[in-house]
């Protein structure tokens, strides 16, 4: 299964990435990929080596396929779709088990180098072209706001999942993506609720998305273990016990469930 | 004087942006410009009508300033440098008085249309070439991440200013920023803190800027106020008596401040 997890900047679109992809990684092989220039997804694994980015992947491909030169980037991914195959220097084990992989798709180096269009190419050809097998996951923690549904990067992905806050900007968005990512095919859309303080923010929430047709599939209600662990830099992992956590195993078991039926 | 408002995703970049451009409304005329595909400065304002992006604006201006076909986009805002002679089709009066006009760069209007670099080139133009008078003021509030320092869409403002929470995430965007903004060349630099819940929230984002070589002009605490406000689609400024409308307050006296010294 391929997810993608959207929304509006700051609604925890990487909180709920990273901590997905730890548990889901208890029972699968889960590659969480951060298509995001402004990459966080690392930190909230509490990873700090340094990731070769995908956009550093063509090269890298080309000597272990022998793919030649002036080929398209979707037939050198064609050549090689497995994802266990890639090259071991473009992801990072998370644990010793090895089950959790972490890639990058690439950021910003310099002011002024241009857009982060050329890397959107690269990960939409691996994502289209990449086979799963059955116990392999994909999460995909995807920039802020929807300029990724105009350049498709996530065309491929079976389940995207918009994150809401209590607030009507983010339910903006979520209405944007919604109608962007029908656009673009997308299968299956549902949201995540995440930091209501109450029941009634939660209701309004649950009511605004019900009007424009978004179904809810959990909830992650406000904690302070969450901005805890972003202040020290520590995964939410590591909270175990935390509402938060909690609230993220369910909706894990939710998406598991949805998968199978 | 031209400003641009930046941070990671979520932090209140629109909610600062709106904001000032209010209260600096007051004594200046304001351009306030969302330069975020997703849009959501207008909805901080109130202001619920529909706005002609400025992606729409090449044909608009050519019509006006007769500017031949095949001119490049610089050179149809070279030909009409006054943001006060921009068709007023392309902005919205937020008052009466008419001293806050707010503009829109361009959205994604389609999944799949690609990306929004072109919108992104000639908002750089227009800047580029935009000669202010005195009393003239314009804030840009920007998409959030640092995709848009790759672009250098807001090269050629004077005050670049980066809001910042507490935690680590926005702190190593607020990092990314500086380094970028410095790269294309940006004055001034300087953060802005939201959402502290206390002084020891706040004293951890001061140091850790401070150990990033950024300087801090204000401080939003966390108020209530603005969640409100989002959740009932009001503006800020309809909460004059609120701690987050008096902080920026604040700050909009230390930028005007700083612009005269």
């Amino acid at each position: 299964m391929k997810i993608a997890i959207t929304g509006k900047g700051g609604v925890g679109k990487t909180t709920l990435s990273g901590t997905l992809a730890c548990i889901l990684s208890q029972h699968y092989k889960v590659f969480a990929i951060d298509a995001d220039p402004d990459m966080n997804l690392a930190s909230s694994l509490g990873i700090t080596e340094p990731i070769t980015p995908i956009s550093k992947m063509k090269d890298l491909i080309k000597e272990r396929t022998g793919a030649e030169s002036g080929s398209s980037f979707g037939e050198v991914f064609k050549m090689n779709p497995k994802i266990s195959d890639l090259p071991e220097s473009l992801s990072i084990n998370y644990d010793d088990k090895g089950n959790l992989k972490l890639l990058v798709m690439g950021t910003v180096d310099k002011g002024g180098e241009g857009c982060v269009c050329p890397a959107s190419v690269l990960l939409k050809a691996l994502l289209r072209n990449l086979i799963l097998k059955k116990d392999e996951i994909v999460i995909l923690d995807m920039e802020a706001g929807i300029e990724h549904l105009g350049r498709k990067t996530a065309e491929a992905v079976d389940l995207m999942i918009i994150v809401v806050e209590p607030g009507l900007k983010s339910i903006e968005t979520a209405e944007r993506i919604k109608r962007l990512a029908t656009d673009i095919g997308i299968p299956k859309i549902a949201c995540v609720i995440n930091k209501a303080s109450n029941e009634a923010e939660e209701n309004f929430v649950v009511q605004k998305l019900k009007e424009i047709g978004l179904d809810v599939i959990g909830s992650i209600p406000r904690d302070e273990n969450v901005i805890k662990a972003d202040m020290e830099g520590h995964p939410l992992v590591n909270y175990p016990e935390s509402t938060a956590f909690k609230s993220i195993e369910k909706i894990a078991e939710i998406i598991l469930g949805q998968d199978e039926g």
